[in-house]
């Protein structure tokens, strides 16, 4: 029971820091107070935030606490530099407004019940400057500089404010106030996590266990998954979007999609793989990613009728049963739809090509896209169909 | 008068940033705001600390409003890493005595009148946290790195606490909330006082004029005056022992005291220089340096008191009118009474002369010592008695 439980919030993490108190914690047999923390800014998720979610959920179904951390204080500050326009200061207001939207979003996750939304100006906006710089005195300079991102920058003489010092003890400080068990982030946190560990045990307390989740790899298998690269699948997708996001994935990508968005269990999951190493279809596959992914965001019936609509447009022989079969050489980050339909002679000239997939003209496995700025995952073959009768079988290939 | 006013200025000043500042600043001809920071520590002042407080003076005489800072904020969080046990968190009564002990002693020198005490404390405890973290982005860490002592640390890969960066950000700060036109403080404060001309531009200040003064030498010449090295005047030591001190000096070193600790005009003193040049004997000049600073510490009276005894010990015909001529070569350090009696065969060994001088059966040119651990400078020659017969003339030698 209690592997098999070791097992399962092991799944798809990057790093354990330290296992062997993991499992010390675990056998304590209570509820684990699990922290993660977010920014306050207004948040519109992608799939690519919900593997940490999805991990809180897992420690959640265990029976432990779930403490989601909106990390206020600082965001109510801004960016003191004023540098960062983006990053004005927010007011409470608007943290509160965020943390809705958060909530909502999130709690297609988790359970609303089992999990504590906590601020933390709660505690921060309480703290004299004399606290602030006794908190300070607990880390060095030398340390602080070993944070990937800040060497970096001192290696290169790019210029690192002081503050940006104090921001990892805060988040460290949180932990302490929490009195966190384990703390949950992706793995480009793991400095400042590890940060919380040490406040910890200066603050007498036992150090929180460590859990880093990897990023996950947008629709193109190879950058991460963000809104600005447009190879995401938004939560607030259409059921139809995300059926065709999912269905258009290389198969490689779909079994990482597996492990870190499906809640099946990885006995059936490697069952499956096993099955398509054998000469099954992956696209079976694919549509049970879809239909759950569906569910989860949507419902059960949308996730059907996503179903039947991609089908029916298979079924409805709208496409020739003989056309071009056409492999393109392009680099490992994808191809632009408009680049791939011009080189497969779909159409004349790129310009061309943008302005039949603004008319709707373009269609991609007999589903009608939208975004002329998509990009076409390497190692993947689609029926694409311009207009009515050019049709062409296109593989992706390095 | 404006150049006659700069020139006084300057008088003996390490550095002034920017002097075309300054100029303009005295040429608003109202009263400039002067700030100098000390600590809350217990202080016992020696000549040293006068030198910033000699300069203090001449602002005041020239009609400018003297700010002694009392940086008790810091000193009521004492050293957070704990680490230096010597500075432990004053408590607001503490800072309170230590400031009324501060006062005692300057205003020996600086008119209470044209001197407003102020503490950093009364606008430090209001800082909140955000408020602190707003102050540390103010800065950078590269620019920091540059102050030559942690520059050291750094390289030495020695700890350097983040609390650390804060504090010059604070002194710093100080100067913007007093608003300070001109900041003095010892050359070793540099960094930090230029951190406050930084602050002000970023506050929308003029930026405070920096005029640093220099380290006073102690009585051996070389290292600085200090109380751990036993080279101090202190400015509570008593007329017959201000005055011996003051007549042990090389006549060097006598010249920087004058230009430093002297109220009198530099053209006087010039011309005092310049007579003992052509052959006039600089204990003349010793004697009224002597006489100067004991009238400032004690009084007029004590000071020809002072002088009447070192002379009856002259006059006193107590010393032989022939005796060994000795010369010792000795580190440029300076040579410890004791190894110098063993060394003058004056006593059988180091031991022996240790005692002498507890016994007070130890004299130097007629006046007895009492400080077992009293260092003799070099380049000084003198008559050195132990009991009553015992005599040498002593000079010291690299």
């Amino acid at each position: 029971m209690q592997e098999q439980m070791l097992e399962q919030i092991k799944r798809g993490v990057d790093e354990v820091l330290l296992e062997s108190e993991l499992i010390k914690k675990l056998e304590e047999d209570r509820p684990l107070i699990i922290k993660a923390g977010f920014d306050p800014t207004a948040p519109d998720l992608h799939l690519g935030h919900t593997v940490l979610i999805n991990k809180l959920k897992q420690f959640q179904d265990l029976g432990h606490q779930v403490q989601f951390l909106i990390g206020d204080f600082t965001g109510m500050i801004g960016d003191p530099t004023g540098k960062n326009v983006t990053r004005k200061a927010l007011s409470k207001e608007d943290v509160l407004e965020n943390a809705k939207t958060y909530q909502q979003q999130v709690f297609k996750i988790l359970d609303p019940g089992k999990t504590q939304i906590v601020f933390n100006s709660t505690w921060m906006d309480k703290m004299s400057s004399a606290d602030l710089i006794q908190l300070a005195a607990k880390h060095t300079v030398a340390r602080m500089l070993e944070r990937d991102d800040f060497n970096k920058r001192f290696k290169g003489s790019q210029p690192i404010s002081i503050h940006e010092f104090l921001y990892p003890l805060i988040q460290g400080y949180d932990s302490v106030v929490m009195k966190a068990d384990i703390e949950l982030g992706g793995s480009d946190q793991k400095f400042n996590l590890l940060v919380g560990r040490q406040l910890q045990e200066i603050y007498g307390q036992k150090p929180q266990v460590v859990i880093t989740m990897p990023i996950l790899e947008g629709l193109d298998g190879v950058q991460k998954m963000s809104k600005s690269l447009n190879n995401y699948i938004g939560i607030a997708d259409s059921a139809d979007e995300m059926f065709g996001k999912i269905m258009s994935v290389s198969d490689e990508l779909m079994w990482r999609y597996f492990e870190l968005l499906s809640f099946r269990s990885m006995t059936e999951i490697n069952e499956w793989r096993q099955a398509c190493d054998e000469g099954e279809n992956p696209r079976n596959y694919k549509v049970r990613l879809a239909q759950e992914i569906i569910e989860r965001f949507h419902n059960t019936v949308a996730a059907t009728k996503a179903l039947e609509n991609f089908e029916a447009r298979f079924q409805r022989g709208a496409m020739p049963d003989e056309m071009d079969e056409i492999e393109l050489n392009i680099d490992s980050e994808g191809c632009a739809i408009a680049n791939l339909l011009k080189q497969a002679g779909l159409t004349k000239s790129t310009s061309d090509a943008l302005r039949m997939v603004k008319q709707g003209a373009v269609k991609i496995d007999g589903g009608k896209i939208s975004d002329p700025k998509l990009i076409i995952a390497v190692d993947t073959t689609h029926v694409y169909q311009v207009g009515k009768r050019r049709f062409a079988r296109v593989s992706l290939k390095v």
